[in-house]
This record gives C-alpha cells, structure tokens and sequence, in this order.
C-alpha cells in the first residue's frame, strides 16, 4: 500500500479491537469534515444482517458523515439484540465525532448469529476516531477482511469540466459470492461534487456491470453493501451532461475490484470469463452464462485444468433456455474445441488444455441463434474451497 | 447380491466389453419374450444424449422388448455419428434377438463427447445375449455404475386383486444429479399386467417423488433414462381400481433407489433431508428447500460436521421467496437450533453438533407463515467430490 490510496475531504482508520482471535485488524471507519452526498445498494437476501436495516434507514436523506464496520462478526440472526448493537455503533461514533447518528452507516462482516461482541467495540471507538487519518485506507482495506487473503483497494483519477476528482474503494469479498445481491462490502470515496441521485444512478449502473457478474460459490451474503459517498471537494461536478464520462471511471474501478474478489476467492486457482454469445437475448444468454459459472462440475474441471467441455455444453442445456445443441460452438480463448455441437478433436484438445493450464482464461459459447451477448467472471471449485467451508468456525 | 433379484418374464446381463479401461462391466442388457408394456422419462436437458433421442422414437408405441445399455461413454455430443451408433446398437441386439429395433431401448452412460468404441460393442454383442438370464439384474447393475462405489438394485412384492407381482429395479447415480430432470439411470421391471398409459402415469408420479426430490452437485445429466416395463406375466392388474394399492409400492421403491444415490454421491460422507414447512405455499416451501440442498456453504458445513444454521438462514433468505427471518425456527433432527430467527445458545449448539456427527439426519426449517410444506435429500460437499470430478477424464 502506498501514501497515493487518499481522496480529498476523508479520513479513515483501522484498528484491532478484538473481535477476531488473531491481532488482525477487525474495526474500520471512514469519516468526512462536511456532509458528504451518498448512495448505496444492499443484499437483496430477505435474510438481513441488522446493519444493513439500520444503514438503510440511515441512507433515506442521501447523506452521511462517517462508515463505521466491523469483520469477524457479521451481527446478522442476533434479534432484537443484534439490532440494538448495530444502531450503539452508529451512537459510538456520533458521540465522538459529535455528529448525528443518522449521519454514520455501519456494516458488519463474518461469522452469522453470533452476538456482537459490544464491550471491545465500545472500548476501540475513541482510538479508531483517533486514528483517522488521510492515509488511513489501506488500514480500513485490512480491517474488513475476513477470508480474503489480500486486501482490496484501487483508485482512478478522472477529470470533468477541466475539473480533476479522485475514486477511491476500499473492497472485501472471497467467499458467498453470487450476482444479483450487490456484492460483500465496497466503500467508495470521491470529492466529486453529485446530489444523492445521481450517485445512486451511477452506482446501479456500476453495480450492475461488475459486482453482479461475478460469482465464487452461489451464496449470497446477508450483509452486502456497497456505498458511493462525494465530499463535494473538487470543482468536478457530476451532472447529466458529464454523466456519460464519468461511468465509465467508475465501472471501471468497479470491475477492478470485482475481479480482484473472484481472484482472491476461497480456494481459487483459476479466474475465467464466461462469454456467451448469439442467444437469442441478452437475457437468455445471461441465463446460461449464469448457469455454466455456478456448475460445479464445470468448475471442478477447472480445478483440474481439464478442458471437459461436455460438462459446459450439458450446463447450457440445463439452463432452460431454448437452444439447439448442433449448432453450439465453444473456445477456451481463441482455441475452437467444439464446432456445430461435436468436439474438434485430440489436437484442438491439447491446444484447450495449455489455455486452461494458464491462470486467467476465457470460455466462450457461440450458440449460433441471435444477437444475445452476456459474460461473467466466475473460479474454480478446489479442494481449499471445501477445506476452508467446512472449518469456518472451528 | 442374492439369487432373489429376479421378475418373472424378463432376463438380464451385464458383462466387460472393453469400453471402461479396467475389466469392470460396461454393457447390459435386459430382454423380456413377449412385448412388454412400457413407459419412460427422460432428461429436460436441452443437449441430449444420442440414445435419448433413439430411445424416445422407439417408445412411442408403449412398448419394448429388449434394453441396451453401456457405461463408459455417454454417447452425448457425438454429432450425426453418435446417433448412428445409437441405432446401431439397437440393430446389433434385433439382429440378435429376432426382433424389430423399434423394440429395443438404448442408454449410455460415462463420459461426454468421446466417440463410443463401436467395434468393441459390435464384438461383445453376442456375448451379451447369450449370457441373458432371469437372474443377470445384479451383473446389469454392475453395468451401469459409473462413479458409483456400489450397484443399486431393489425389489418390491405386493399384490393387486389377490394376485402377486414384482417390482424389480436396478438404477445408477452419484453425479451430476438434480431435481427436476429425473435422475441417471433406472429400470423397473414389473410382471404386472398394464398398458404404457397406466405405467407412464404411474412412473410420473414416483419419479416426482424420488428421483425429482435428490440433488447432489446441481448439474443434471444429458443421457437419465428412468424405463418401466410390464411383461404381463402375473395376473395381477394395474387399472384404475388399483392404482391407489399399486402407486406407493411404486414410490417406496424409488425413494429406495433414489437415497441409495445420495448415499453413494461422489465424496458423501452426509445423507440430509431438507423439510421446509409453514410456507406459504408448497411451491414456496419447494423453493426454499432447493435454495438450501444446492448451497455450496450449507454443503460444506454438513462435511465439517459444523451446525453453522446462519448458512442455512441466508441460503432461505436468497431464494427468492418473500419470508420473515424473524419468525424463523431450525431443527436438526429434534433438536431447535433457532427460535424466531436468534440462535438458542451454546447448549442447543452442542447438542446440534452431536447431530451433525451423524452420518443420516434431517434439517427441519419452520417459516411459521402458512401450510405450506416441501422436503429434498441432499448431501454434504467433501474434498473427495472435489478430487473426483477434478479427476474424471484423466
């Protein structure tokens, strides 16, 4: 981490307060001098963690002063208890900063129905807030991971209206990873100058074309959250008219740190793009595209550097779209294993297997029936994923 | 395997015709004199194994007189070349046999996209007929297995009208398998007197109770074949009048089979039921308890024998039914493990964990919103189903 992760108009900090057993950093916050415009999207499990319902309320006038999260624990199937504690949090906070409480989010990441150990997050508040720190993010990156093996953070410096401004997101994310729920935990700082409302139109855009196109396992979190804030610092200012620049900065970032999630998932070894092509709507496509990145057989294949593209074709069938298996071709990159629904070969299958000796790979499936595009990013299922699965709480 | 696997009327082989690579089985057969009545289900998939299509025109008229059956080598994405190869296996037993090869049912079972060895079929062929014999079923379920650790065979006695008979079934399964598509490999010999249309109602209504309520890794397989024939041998009829006598030996026989396929599932050290009860509707219970029995995070934690009931609230909570966690309850087998969506402490943990020490129990999760009521068997998740599907090809 170098001094560069800053972004004008916040500070942040991450400490160790003892919720996890080892002396990692467990308690993060991020706080700013002015109200600062905010947007956010949360889990869509109707299973929720009580920070997330306490963020939600907290969110509804598009602004927010201060993050306050917490790793090890993820205060979610606590009652009526857990609720309370979630909204102590944002109080501890409050009281120190001497802010409203409705002005701090707080999320929580880790080990579901288990009480929020409250005595050691009281007792840290005072030294986190003290800790604050321009160049406290790579701090924060830590404090909120649990399975993740490298912290996630990433920066993009953009200009609008000759104005320059800063993105700044801090992520975490390895485990209960699926699309359409928003992702783990992703806080995203800018001075840009944006209304709630156009942040939050942004953000779903984003969203959409990073965070919900990855999948490690096919679990969804009870505690996803990803906030976008301005500080309003920098003369750039985000409106209709440089809306259209600034997406793609922010998807950009986005899609960075979503690849980063699936390359630091549990257990893996392998980060493959599933393109699939010629359905007959990009929501058919995206439907097998879907379906070929959760198969487990698919991705025990990947593990074994195996290019059994039969598992991938019956996938596809399974997916309840509509296709004509004779008409279905498949390339492990730019290697064509399969044409017209029949394999090419043992000298196409040597090639596919060097592709799938490599790290990082694409799959792409031509269905040869229209114009429907859709990808995702998805891994392989290893025998580290089930060890780290099964021992979780042990 | 007894001398009691036996159905008057049919006679059955299995022998080593060189398609595995050891010298296990790998070609069966089953063939009855007379003309059997006969009824089948098939896979949903999409991409379709060439003996599922050969075997679906021949069945046509409800009737069969003979099975063809390889493991191996799926005949599945083989082009116009395996579906040749399909019909000829039909040919190859009605040259035989004497019969027509409209009468004759192929399946094939193994690894996808590989041309089948035909010469080696060719070969065997009369081998294999002249080994028929009214009790080859425990050498045809040696046959089939795959991935099996162990041949499925069972068998009822019930009696319709006074009258005897026999329900005799040999099945294979242990990947690759989930609700909704049927399952692998079955086939249920009966001497009942019956027409297709009665059996095929019948078979319906057992599969959906049986094979249509496992899961064990979410992939479903392009070649399931589930074939009943009658030979009309017993007096016993199978009418509308006894029906409602006949179809629970039916289902009991293939819940039988169908548990057998979860307990032998590739790396199952765990065989769970999943009951969701109080939901809205059945349909709603049936998506909750499908949402659970595929979560990758509930699966490992069955392995880790850990009573981790946060997973199995979240995979409730995503599964796309409106619910209230906060009327949840959990058992696993008697125990409560969750009491209005909180946990009950250490003493139901430790009493939970005893249970999941156990290597059959039953999870029980009450939404306490309405009447409505599903249950699926599913499995844990191990390091060995990991190994083996890493492994398959090579």
């Amino acid at each position: 981490m170098t001094n560069s992760f800053c972004c004008p108009g916040f500070k942040a900090a991450g400490i160790h307060a003892g919720i996890k057993k080892n002396n990692a950093k467990d308690l993060g916050m991020i706080y700013t001098e002015h109200p600062a415009a905010a947007a956010a999207v949360f889990t869509r499990n109707q299973v929720v963690a009580a920070p997330v319902v306490v963020s939600k309320a907290n969110i509804r006038d598009g602004t927010a002063r201060a993050v306050i999260v917490n790793s090890g624990n993820a205060n979610c199937c606590t009652g009526a208890g857990g609720r309370a504690d979630a909204e102590k949090m944002t109080r501890l906070v409050a009281a120190q900063m001497d802010i409203a409480a409705h002005q701090v989010q707080v999320a929580s990441t880790g080990v579901i129905g288990a009480p929020l150990p409250m005595d050691k997050v009281r007792a840290a508040v005072p030294d986190l807030t003290r800790k604050l720190d321009e160049q406290g993010f790579a701090d924060l990156a830590e404090a909120i991971m649990t399975t993740d093996t490298v912290p996630k953070i990433a920066r993009r410096r953009g200009e609008l209206g000759g104005h320059p401004y800063t993105l700044l997101a801090v992520a975490k994310g390895a485990g209960m990873i699926r699309p359409d729920m928003a992702t783990m935990l992703c806080f995203i700082c800018t001075d840009l100058t944006a209304t709630s409302a156009q942040l939050r139109q942004a953000l779903t855009r984003a969203v959409d074309g990073s965070f919900n196109r990855i999948t490690i396992d096919g679990d969804t979190s009870t505690n996803d959250t990803v906030l976008l804030m301005a500080s309003g610092q920098s003369r750039a200012e985000l409106n209709s008219a440089t809306q259209a620049a600034f997406q793609p900065v922010l998807n950009d970032l986005l899609v960075e740190l979503a690849k980063a999630m699936v390359r630091d998932g549990e257990g893996v070894t392998k980060l493959v793009e599933v393109v699939v092509r010629g359905a007959a709507s990009d929501a058919d496509a995206q439907v097998v595209a879907d379906t070929i990145a959760h198969s487990p057989l698919v991705k025990t294949a990947f593990f074994g550097q195996d290019a059994n593209w039969g598992r991938i074709l019956a996938a596809a069938g399974r997916a309840g779209v509509a296709l004509d298996a004779g008409r279905i071709d498949l390339f492990f990159n730019d290697v064509q294993m399969v044409a017209a629904g029949a394999g090419c070969g043992p000298e196409a299958e040597a090639a596919a297997t060097k592709v799938l000796h490599t790290p990082e790979f694409t799959v792409t499936v031509e269905l040869n029936a229209g114009p429907g595009r859709a990808s995702m990013w998805t891994c392989d299922l290893s025998l580290d994923y089930v060890k780290i699965n099964a021992d979780y709480r042990t």
